[in-house]
């Protein structure tokens, strides 16, 4: 997929406003490779790893591109052994997948990711993420949205108290995870069926799964009998009720819905997770709000980077991702509806000349210009048409064009032509 | 390679700089795929090919990653029947490599590309490709540099005059490029040898090359006997005369040598060819300077659209590729002989507390920061110490700090403290 220039200044204006909302928050950037080694990839994308592209065995290293940029930033930091660190990273990764355009999704794409590393308090930085989520989401004022907020520690606490041996968290953690397009039953099919769950543990596991809230369903769940006993599920009760603690100093408790049926798909989480979605826009018939799709998600990893230090030492992390893609494709289709046109240029004037023989003080005047930074262009004729001149401003968008013909290069003067209004000063 | 903060900011800089030129000259952003159809690129780079990065064959179509951006920009024309445009490009490009570390050569590296397609009046986009040169070299302030300027059609005649068949003319061309590296000798003798030249033609062929200078030069090629009568080189050496004109509007003829050495190594070019090289800066001994490899060049390729369209319709082409990686690695040597430390982020104010117990405050107050779009951090304690937090900004580069304590609390009132001079207020 190419983008062409309205896309790829569409595109430009986007990162812009992301990248600036994670230097707001104190991030450094860091740059890794598009190419990583197979290994590096290999063992941390559970089901998903089959869409990796691979590189030709050309003599060398067995090399791939880069899935995701979370893990080449854990590869990073256990590789230069830092224990603490802020960045961002904005950059293209590679799925082998089938693309589904309409929903911007695409075999190359952008991610552009946001990860505090790092021992800390718990829940600060976690809590700053959804923070950062919230402000991006405002900030390109893309509608109402809600960002959905879990824990793994809760839901394989669920999972234990429903009688789910340890060995199938993981399968039973993605059948949750399909809660967001499939109903129940349908989910509980699979849990049973393809997942080989028993029918009682799938209908308890239904009963917590279909619950969201806010702190009130947090209480209600540390108050819950069998929840309650269960060790890492209290733990997660408890730091989710801390966040939430946080998220209200942050005046940003309005767009945060804890539900448990938000899982994730990746293998690497281990602590809290969330998932921003938009809410339909139009909605005459004044149904509830429905989603649109996930336009950022993250959560907590503390086991990665130990994954890639010959000691194990671990690094806790917790990190957000913006789904620049959908958003993007949102934006376009808002565009084009809105009929209206974006610059895909900055040009601020035209230099032109109504007479024949005139392209030596064009290109006299444009260096001129040039050379004090302000942003022009001239056609690439000895003698073009004043009015040619003038139709290029308009359709490009440039708006103002400075004129010389022989009077003013007599008198010494530029004309100065306003393209919308046609009114000229003599400068 | 990896980009660690510090080098990512440096390269942030020096993108952010060459992009503001192009744009200063009314180019739009277009962007392509890291991959392309093997198909694509082959047949297109002469004896580098071998370099190209390939996928493996997971099914689908066989790609290969794109190793300029000059064809994939040739093949965005050709597929999209786009006849003119001003485009640059800014992205990553893969060679399989024996990486030179110290020369700024990798396997990945970035490119920055301004190219001018379309049917225009002849010199006047090439003179404007030099034009970017010059204010980019200038605008980095890298030194003293020189701009070669040479063309295909002139060293085809060279080689037409000087008695080699037509068959040679690349074989010839590619041993010429070598003259900035080797003496005169060993690429006479690569020619005899190698290449299968007559020692007559090397001879002759030696006498054109090891010319370099200005319009003078020109003028006595252009009264050559033998050069006048072929007709190729007498359109280059007009075309080359027109070029000057031209760039003395411009007034950069101070740094354009005119040089018949120079070849550049890709089989596309057609016409103009340049190559800017920077110039030895300490050179106490009072010799000529000397050149420490190239930083930029370019040239026009009439041909190469041509070659992705089925009915091989022309669009005459001509641009500019900046070699940023090897300007980054000198202004990282610089960087780090001068001491300096560049900032990594640009955090604005830290939020700091002198007491314990006043996180919910720092949260409140960063909260309201970021809402206001202040580039504000905070650490991600409980109760860390004051020290500790001033500490931070002196580490960092952060110029102030915003402290709230019991009393500013009580008071309504924020101490705003200025990290190297001390000095408070309260606001």
């Amino acid at each position: 997929r190419d983008h062409p220039p309205a896309q790829a200044a569409l595109r430009d204006r986007l990162l812009s406003a992301v990248v600036s909302c994670f230097k707001r928050h104190g991030a450094a950037a860091i740059d890794t490779p598009v190419l990583e080694l197979r290994e590096t990839l290999v063992g941390k994308y559970g089901e998903e790893a089959k869409l990796i592209y691979e590189l030709q065995d050309q003599g060398g290293e067995l090399l791939a591109l880069r899935y995701d940029l979370t893990v080449p930033f854990a590869r990073y930091l256990a590789m230069n052994k830092i224990t603490k660190m802020k960045r961002y990273h904005v950059a293209k990764v590679y799925r082998r997948d089938n693309p589904a355009t309409t929903r911007g999704r695409y075999r190359e794409f952008y991610q552009c990711d946001f990860d505090i590393a790092g021992q800390f308090d718990p829940m600060i930085p976690d809590a700053e993420c959804l923070k950062i989520v919230h402000e991006i989401l405002s900030d390109l004022q893309l509608g109402d949205f809600v960002i959905k907020v879990n824990d793994r520690r809760i839901l394989n606490g669920v999972f234990a108290v429903c009688g789910v041996p340890e060995s199938k968290f993981i399968p039973a953690c993605s059948t949750v995870d399909k809660l967001d397009k499939l109903p129940w039953e349908e989910v509980r099919s699979e849990m049973v069926g393809e997942k080989g769950l028993s029918p009682e543990a799938a209908d308890r596991i239904g009963e917590y799964v279909q619950l969201h809230g806010g702190l009130d369903l947090i209480e209600q769940l540390l108050q819950d009998p069998k929840l309650s006993q269960n060790k890492v599920a209290k733990e997660g009760l408890g730091d989710m009720k801390l966040l939430f603690e946080y998220l209200t100093l942050f005046g940003i408790t309005g767009k945060i819905s804890f539900d448990l049926s938000l899982a994730r798909g990746l293998d690497y989480y281990t602590g809290v997770i969330f998932e921003a979605v938009l809410l339909q826009q139009e909605n005459e018939r004044g149904e509830e709000p429905v989603s649109v799709g996930s336009v950022a998600g993250g959560g907590r990893y503390d086991g990665l980077v130990g994954m890639f230090d010959p000691k194990g030492r671990k690094v806790p992390c917790v990190g957000v991702s913006i789904g620049i893609e959908r958003i993007f494709s949102i934006l376009e289709q808002r565009l084009e509806a809105s009929g209206e046109k974006l610059r895909t240029t900055e040009t601020q004037v035209l230099v032109a000349t109504p007479q024949k023989h005139l392209l030596a003080a064009r290109m006299k005047l444009i260096s001129e210009l040039w050379d004090a930074g302000i942003k022009a262009e001239m056609l690439y004729k000895k003698d073009p048409k004043l009015l040619k001149q003038l139709q290029y401003c308009e359709d490009t968008g440039i708006p103002l064009a400075a004129i010389v013909g022989e009077q003013e290069l007599a008198d010494g003067v530029v004309k100065l032509r306003d393209v919308a209004t046609r009114k000229e000063v003599r400068v």
